[in-house]
């Protein structure tokens, strides 16, 4: 069922009506009466006739025509009997105002579940609860108690009503960009980020969509929505509760999942949403996104006229990962032919005074940069826009006839500007004049570069998409009959844990590299295998009851006579008794030691919010210490492995440091390709830990590997 | 010679003044005049007879009274025949606006070079060239071209004249906060940072210095001078020119040199400066800081009137290092006792609509929070100012009169409070009554956070101070006898390296743990060393003319049996000589093989804005791929030491992990402190290279040294 009659709707009751002005049910009102809604209003309330002249029904039944959306104010414990009301009545949506459901704990969660259970039972979709509201400026349809928002192409969902109010007040304040749709989500109880996102993609009235998240309810959708989405709108979004007070203080606000800001992080950019770290930037760079084209070549030019804000953007652009290219000899030609002779041409382009008695100049300029091939867009930086303010008045005439070329210019070369201008907050007519053609002018240089370089980084992105794949998994599709059988005798077993060898096997069966490892049951067929194996062996202890083997002095290393063999045996088998005394003992793993390598580790697990991820990094001790790993939304395509190995800073030493052969880098995106394979052709997989990993010159060993079912239990049907 | 008769002068010679409004030389005369400039003004030029009311001099030697200063602004080539004019008419200070200097190349290096002799000649000092002037805002002497800067106590250094634009239009704009000084540095040609620095510590009138630059001439002084000054006054900093792209900028814009940052950012932290990277925090921190008290204790409390606002303003002072503690029992209680049941109390603080009918609330909560003894600070996010816009005018005054009571509150408790309000921009007058008592405002959420955590950034530098140590070198003091030998055999032997040996000699004089290598002149003598040190050993070729023995194939490891020996003394002395036939061969290095441990790298080398500099971090062929190290400016303490090897991610491992034991921490700092000292006893050491040293359980090896020295020719004399 689509959100079309809940966002775009067409009469609107109002549960809590009420007379006194400083009530939500009475504010609510005059607002759509003030903006001229153009559908209808029906206040309800049993103890009034009529509000602001509107009549007031006594229940919701009472209303004579089809109500589309109710909004109700009243408190939580009326809900679940208000919206058996609506249902009765046919009402599609309903925007719940009140706290007290999830975010306040156990009680609240309850009732959060009841409220949702009454809706789903009377196919009503919820907005909320503990939500400031919703908007659809379009159709002047104003729940939230808050006037004169700016209408315009950008929709806005978030999680707290004060940053929506931020960004609102923002846009009318340093804006012509305005909003198509305000969404409150609240606690998520019913209508989840990725429906509305799926709405948004659809409406036409939306060119860019702007996000405050704290936390998601389900990650894995909205990555799977959002990676259609980006395709054709971009979408911006702050993540905030990083830090642990961070968190405390999300999970005081809307009791929102404040998951893990690593993972979060590169699955979203890896379905194309521009991440952003800065509540400054928020709203600046969706605006920027909503109106201007993405840079197509990740090549852009700045042009100052000065050094300082100059160096400045070179820093920060450079940061943001966009190149500055020398512009090609010919333009720069053209620039010294224009400007005096202390202009610096290459790129940053300093004018050194030559726009002083004609700010016009910049125009000139503007056109000569953006002609260059190579060049996908431009960011001006300094005083433009001041001109008439600061030395002559009559130059601001000249500074409007530049921004009236420079906005024809974005259109005909179809490439963006962006405009830096220390005079923006006096507004002077020609700064007004760039953004009635859409460019983007900031007063901070730190939001100006980091709007040009968000169209350069979706230009990254849509450029590169045909690399990417979406995050939907596909279960059971590719698992094997062996595999299967292997796992089902886990479950037999009453175990979680698959032993070592099992492990192996299930990693084999899929693809990994045979490993030479054999159980012996006695110390002599141990001694036997060592002799096939000729060379040093490994002992490890197999028993379901011994998860971490060292531990347990279960493991000995780099024996090589048969007597090591012998004693070896025996003493892992005493250590393992001493150890668990009650210990299934299944027999010793005899193993070749692993040739010499790079050692990496690789896991996947579980997370609460996006499903399974996996995990990949430097192995070994240094793992520990270093932390150098990278995470992502699993599945994953080939171009997401090679790129999670180039992302760690470990990944040079597989390209085979100070003389030692380069690694089989190869084998370890086959490995990670596997590991992905197998969490989506079993999903009982919870846990899998490869580790280490030694990648040899060719191919590599898996040394160690666990892995851990769910519990057997069956999943909790429906929503979390 | 103090530069009080430059920077505070009572009179003041326009040379270069002019009739022409769009002069330089014109408009300085207008501004001077139009600001009240108290002391004499004498237009100079040869053609006219007077300018703007004033009697126009032919020459500067014409003017009957004293002349303090002169603005020149005639082009670069008139400069040193002026200054001679300066120096016999007794001009203390001349201010060159000129560019065509070092800025330019070689040739303007030249011209640079004569104006500088010239100026010392005739005891003039300079302010540029290439410099957009100067002020003095108290004594409204006024020789840039910008008019109504504001007046304050922040004096600003900026090497852009639009930087400083930039900083005095948003005092001007944003703030109540101005400006005691401004000067524009230029090429630094004479008066250089560090002298502009301890003029401002000693100024009455300066309670902060903000600073803008792009490359320093002279590093190390300016450190020492920085580092007197922040014990009495803030200094906040930017420095740009960090990627390439932006020193090709800041190359073309100053001929400034923008030197390694890692250096630069380290020590100027050192220093106790506040370093900024994003130029939108520069003014507001030094406004901050300029009039609101350090945090002794480093703990923040945030309240909010809403989730959103507090959980980013959360995170972002987690990254800043801030501490947010959870409220004393007994502050929890009280706040809960005015606040709505819903308010979350522990930090942060979340009013829940409490303040909604009247905001003076929030004043009680900050009186409430201030009290307790562990916060230093309060930050306060959200809507504060704007509930007289947003809701009810009557709220205003509630709202002024909670501004009063912050005010007041911060001074009887001396602990600051910064504002981040959505409704800045608006200016109501609860905000500027704000600004009356020094407290910050600001719209922007990073920039109040980045605000308030650079007051608790300036705490924990002050509480901290006394384990700091300032920049001076002590240059010969430490020297020993048998060192100085040493070093003086290598130079008469026309060598800038120093063998292993007599690298690894120097360490031992100075403290280094005693290595056991020695030398042998045969395999005979090899042989018999091997037999001595009874394990098994290393061979290193010795020869001053190959100084990367591995790449000769001069190293050989692991050797035990004097079979080996001997064969390994032949191969090495073979490979050496097919390597370098005409090497000079001293002998064989033997040596024991390192006991196992952590490695690691210490490097010493002279940065070209610093001086000496030490590098430590995680050795071996790791330190090339993750580039896990730190830099100081030396000399160090031993808490610089300390704090150096805590720094790295690596020193994890020195903490022995997994079952390994802790390595000598001890030893390594003093390791670190010998280099420090062997760098000011010889200051002919140019590089210092000990890689790999082996930290041990108990003590440390060092198991290659290399020392390079300075070229034999005697440094230049005076300044660079």
């Amino acid at each position: 069922m689509t959100l079309d009659r809940v966002l775009k709707a067409e009469s609107v009751a109002i549960v809590g009506a009420s007379r006194a002005v400083t009530k939500r049910g009475y504010q609510a009102i005059r607002i759509l009466l003030e903006e001229k809604y153009g559908g209808r209003i029906y206040p309800v309330n049993p103890k009034e006739d009529s509000i602001l002249g509107l009549r007031c029904y006594k229940s919701i039944s009472d209303i004579e025509g089809p109500v589309d959306l109710a909004l109700i104010t009243t408190p939580a414990k009326t809900i679940p009997k208000l919206l058996e009301e609506c249902g009765h009545k046919g009402v599609k949506g309903a925007v719940i105002i009140a706290g007290g459901f999830g975010e306040t704990g156990a009680e609240g969660r309850k009732l959060e579940n009841l409220m949702v259970e009454t809706a789903r039972a009377n196919n009503i979709r919820l907005i909320g609860p503990n939500t400031s509201g919703m908007m659809n400026l379009h159709q002047r349809l104003n729940l939230v108690g808050l006037r004169d928002a700016p209408e315009g192409n950008i929709a806005l969902l978030s999680q707290s009503g004060n940053m929506a109010l931020t960004l609102i007040t923002e846009a009318k304040l340093k804006s012509r960009k305005g909003f198509s749709y305000y969404v409150g989500v609240g606690n998520e109880a019913d209508i989840k980020f990725h429906e509305y996102l799926e709405f948004f993609r659809q409406d036409e009235n939306t060119r860019a969509i702007l996000m405050y998240v704290e936390g998601m309810r389900q990650g894995r959708e909205f990555l799977q929505q959002a990676y259609k989405t980006t395709l054709e709108k971009p979408v911006v979004l702050l993540k905030s509760g990083r830090s642990a007070t961070g968190k405390r203080s999300a999970g005081s606000h809307t009791g929102a999942l404040a998951g893990m800001s690593e993972v979060a992080r590169s699955a979203f950019q890896r379905a194309g949403i521009i991440w952003i770290e800065k509540s400054d930037q928020l709203f600046p760079v969706a605006e920027t996104l909503s109106s201007l084209p993405p840079i197509k070549s990740n090549q852009v030019a700045i042009l100052a006229d000065g050094g300082g804000h100059a160096t400045i953007a070179a820093d920060l652009l450079t940061d943001l990962g966009v190149e500055l290219p020398r512009l090609a000899e010919k333009t720069q030609e053209k620039l010294r032919a224009i400007l005096p002779s202390a202009a610096s041409v290459p790129n940053p382009v300093d004018v050194a005074g030559g726009t002083d008695a004609d700010p016009s100049l910049f125009a000139d300029c503007a056109r000569i940069i953006l002609q260059d091939p190579n060049i996908g867009g431009l960011l001006l930086v300094g005083l433009f826009g001041g001109y008439g303010i600061r030395f002559a008045e009559s130059l601001a005439l000249k500074e409007e006839d530049a921004a009236h070329q420079m906005g024809k210019m974005v259109r005909k070369y179809k490439k963006p500007i962006v405009v830096h201008s220390l005079f923006a907050s006096e507004k002077p007519h020609a700064l007004d004049l760039l953004r009635y053609y859409d460019i983007s002018v900031y007063d901070s240089l730190d939001v100006a570069c980091k709007c040009i370089g968000s169209l350069a980084e979706y230009g990254r992105y849509l450029k590169a998409y045909h690399t990417k794949m979406n995050f939907e998994l596909n279960p059971d599709q590719k698992a094997h009959p062996e595999g299967r059988a292997l796992i089902e005798t886990v479950r037999r077993d009453g175990r979680r844990a698959l032993l070592e060898p099992e492990a192996k096997r299930l990693l084999e069966i899929h693809g990994a590299p045979a490993s030479r490892d054999r159980i012996a049951a006695t110390a002599e067929e141990a001694v036997r295998l060592a002799r096939d194996i000729d060379e040093r062996v490994v002992l490890k202890i197999v028993s379901p009851d011994i998860l971490h083997k060292s531990d347990a002095g279960g493991v000995m290393v780099g024996l090589k006579t048969e007597k090591q063999v012998r004693q070896g045996f025996a003493t892992i088998v005493k250590n393992a008794r001493r150890y668990n005394p009650k210990a299934d003992i299944r027999g010793v793993l005899v193993a070749p030691m692993a040739p010499s390598g790079v050692e990496v580790i690789i896991g996947t697990q579980i997370d609460d919010q996006f499903g399974p991820t996996i995990m990949y990094g430097l192995g070994g001790i240094l793992v520990e210490v270093l932390k150098d790993v990278v995470f992502r939304v699993l599945p994953i395509s080939r171009s997401v492995a090679k790129r999670m190995i180039e992302e760690t800073q470990s990944s040079k030493m597989l390209d085979g440091l100070r003389g030692n052969p380069p690694c089989d880098k190869k084998a370890l995106v086959n490995l990670l390709l596997l590991c992905s394979d197998l969490v989506e052709a079993y999903p009982e997989i919870e846990e899998m830990d490869l580790n280490p990993v030694i990648v040899h010159e060719q191919g590599l060993s898996v040394v160690d590997a666990r892995i851990i079912l769910k519990d057997a239990a069956p999943p909790a049907p429906g929503n979390k």
